[in-house]
């Protein structure tokens, strides 16, 4: 394989904290190892709609801070089919551009996997999702400022619950993954956690909000993943509701509060290696790799691998410490 | 009258983040001048169950900085009885207790000043709630740090509707009035403020949202109070969408969030003030009477007056400013 | 006088929090009003470098939420000679600029009154300080921000003196105003506050920390605005020491820590008003004023009144409290 | 060994945040295993003065979102003497206390070993220093609060670095360990970090920042530890300063301020889930061991391992991306 020139980066799927500082990253190190650097906005409909933009050391300065992504994102139906990818391969070629960084989750992987076997260009990717839903990577980009922003919410939250004895369910972010619910609900001191991966009888959750009622509790909280069976916050209140009065009870949605804001010094440092090591797996000849944390060293993974359905698993002792630290 | 040597502090109604800072204010100015004070928890309800504790200098310890009210709050209907207020009244008389330090909203006035009137008791009131819904002061205590909660969850969805090119509504609290919204709008930038004191037609918001993608706005912010008259966020949204789907649109509830976190530096200090003035004036004879800020000043306002329904009216240039500045 | 329609706006002196905001409303009010705006980059500075920049309501997007001035501000020797007046006055006019609002202190309002009267070109000027120092306003831009940045710090210094029973000296910024100093003293739960405005002997100050040292404090906090008579937090400390070791000793300076952070909503409103003022004020004709926080208006004051020496007076509740409260 | 019905849990050293959620975990988890347990205040001098407390659930509620610790922390040299430690251990045994868990830093394990290998009584330590200088752990707690905590501090003043084109100086903790200098640095954007594990000339330093003014940077910041071997921020600042004037130059310690503040979801995870381990730890026999994070799962290692002077490493692709980045 020739040398690498030209390498494009994009941001794909939802957005998440964390994403700047790996923007910036890789856009850094492409130019300290001699390399043209190209951002691409709205991610794969930008290829297609020819949306590049020349990046330089100064086209990333003072971004680190910012939540959200420069380079926007968006999700792109065209792209799934024959054509788009041809017309964004083409384009690409246009550009001269010789290799690619995919900043998103496992829909973006599934793209970049498809479009890197298929025209033979070079790809990395990196994990950047709040979800944490991602297998090779302890952690995904953006998780740790979601989970702050999650407590921080709590924590408010907690004021007003204790100075009127309430019962107050949180929704917080997770379709199909209860790292949110889980990490913000332990740090948070929620009474229960309700998360898509366990079942929870809503009979269950209520004798432990009465035991927690004996024990003079005088709040409690509850946090619900969105993707809870039980079928989100307003439900799971209600259907307490009829059975167990104690508290006055509110309902309170958290929403999209959850992707933005500044990232954590974890995001940042995380984001800023992530794209360091992309580019230098790139320029060291890999190719359909995703960079990912591995207790505190940055390592690769087979895209395959990462998308081929290995089950994120919930830390046990979490999951144990969660009822046992209520 | 004889010399008050025994004064009762509670909170009344929806908590607010200054209560705190200001139930500590009205112990310590009590102890530095010679009083014995006594804290009542959840309000009218505490005088009814005798929930009184005695406050020293160090019940107050260390609680400036917290949300919410150490003395909790609670809404109380047995009080709007006869039966109540008697009952009330003889377990404060059993307490020896001479006079009242009440902070809350117009219902917690409303009471105060049936009870005083009643019993002869004097009660100096102060206004906290976040709404800033209250006659007689520029400010209310809890509407300053309200306000900077939702600026900040304005900052960070701001992000990700950028991101994502997106039309958010966000609902913030505000029955009657929408002071917060109001302010929070101007100074979250949002595009748009929808507020219960004037009607919106849902034609002129979009053609507001209309105008700003002609002027290639990458993203839209629409806060809505919650007693707007269109029927809140989800609401507005559902009928913009109908006829506007420029931008892909959102909707968050910021709900009780709004009440909690820890007081910002206005509301310490508005709260330290409050309570300090309130006791001075118990002290030099005053009752029925509201404390309040004007300008940079603690002034008096009867009771009845602040309650006889002077309508509250949102600032005119802040009313101008608001569409001018979007 | 003639129509105006051309204005610039520019920041100068030490730069606070809200100087967004305000260039922001100075920009879009402008505009709506059908003038032509420019701004000045390092205020007087670049009057005299011709460093203008034509700004449109794109200019001013998404900026009121940052700390800083995006127009930047430097200390400018030369415009005091009558030879840099003259060649700032001869760039103005050569683009055509009628108008001027000045954002910065009272060296700003110094050089701006001079240069109105000596070219009779007309400026309003808008108070933009933390230090709080200026007469005629309740309030400076900044000074809100300012203070809340402080007592998060005073609150996070709390943890660890609790912690560890210690003494902390906090130096805040006011070399001739205690503004900050009182209120986030009072605040931030201050056990002592040393202003400028007032002598504090070191005497004074041990018999107040060992009175709360027999009351069995587990920590103290003093308050040091840098301006104190006795040198600073460093030589306050440093004498204390020699005679009262209860507590482990500490120093922090916050310095310009300060400064920077996204504006509150306060200032953020105060700097939208006063920019929307100040442009309706310079089309009506007004010059050589400054505009003000009075109450809840906003109110215009001749530039003269507000530098003639009128001294700033700190609260005289806040000084009483200042020591009840403690 | 007998069962272990009795434990007592400590903090000692420097306070870190996080420790209020691993005392919450040592507590609940030890209740839930049907232990008695105690906390001592003020570490070592509690053991030696007697100064237990009995916990119970309600002991620990909503105290995870507090930065110091609530058992308080101090120095103790008594406990270095063999009287010391004597008197310590019949007061453990006077109170029927079988095993300890002690939170704090090497001083803390360096007592904790000596102390259990005498008396044979079970200790398991959490290693709780905002340093992040102990082996056998990834991240040692309240190092992740901290982190965040400076680059909230370089955010606000890159604000005013900006606004002025100046240079900054920011001193902050890590006398020995450069932990917090170098990802407190990339995650802040720094120019330049002074590490105490590199010498860096000052030569070399300054053609670094004459570099980013050639290429028009319009401020810089740069981080340094306050064990660099040039003497601290002032002593830098001030050799710079000699030979390059470039820009305006400012110095800032950040100091205690560090130390404080609500931990970040992090370290209240990391903290739950080290008491959580401890407890269970003791239970199982094990002792002279410290709770460490190692990926995302927490293992053991032993005290004497952790304390033999494996020189802890900052991460090589950190130190490689520190000036790439930069």
């Amino acid at each position: 394989m020739s040398k690498i020139n030209k390498i494009a980066v994009f941001t794909s799927g939802g957005d998440a904290p964390g994403m700047n500082a790996c923007i910036r990253a890789v856009v850094r190190t492409g130019i300290h190892f001699g390399c043209e650097m190209v951002g691409i906005k709205q991610g794969y409909q930008g290829m297609i709609d020819e949306n590049f933009i020349p990046m330089n050391r100064h086209s990333v300065s003072n971004i680190m801070q910012l939540g959200g992504t420069i380079l926007k994102t968006a999700r792109c139906l065209e792209f799934r089919t024959e054509e788009g990818m041809e017309k964004a391969y083409q384009n690409l070629k246009k550009q001269g551009i010789q290799a690619l960084v995919a900043i998103g989750g496992d829909g973006t992987f599934t793209g970049a996997e498809r479009f890197s076997n298929k025209y033979d260009i070079p790809v990395v990717c990196v994990p950047g999702t709040i979800d944490n839903d991602l297998y090779g990577s302890d952690f995904t980009l953006g998780f740790d400022t979601a989970t702050n922003t999650v407590i921080e919410a709590i924590d408010k939250i907690r004021d007003t619950a204790e100075s009127h004895d309430r019962l107050f369910f949180i929704e917080v972010m997770g379709r199909d993954a209860g790292c949110i619910a889980l990490r913000a609900g332990i740090a948070g001191g929620a009474e229960a956690i309700m998360l898509p991966e366990k079942d929870t009888a809503i009979e269950d959750l209520i004798s432990t909000l009465e035991h927690g009622a004996a024990n003079l509790k005088s709040s409690s909280i509850v946090i619900v993943a969105e993707g809870d069976k039980n079928g989100g916050a307003y439900n799971v209140a209600k259907r307490v509701k009829e059975k167990f009065d104690y508290y006055d009870t509110k309902v309170t949605i958290l929403g999209h509060l959850q992707r933005g804001g500044s990232p954590s010094s974890f995001d940042r440092i995380l984001g800023s290696r992530m794209g360091f090591a992309a580019v230098k797996a790139l320029l060291a000849g890999q190719t359909r790799k995703m960079v990912g944390l591995h207790g505190n060293n940055i390592a690769l993974t087979d895209l395959r691998e990462a998308l081929s359905g290995h089950e994120f698993k919930l830390e046990d002792d979490l999951m144990e410490m969660s009822s046992i630290l209520a």
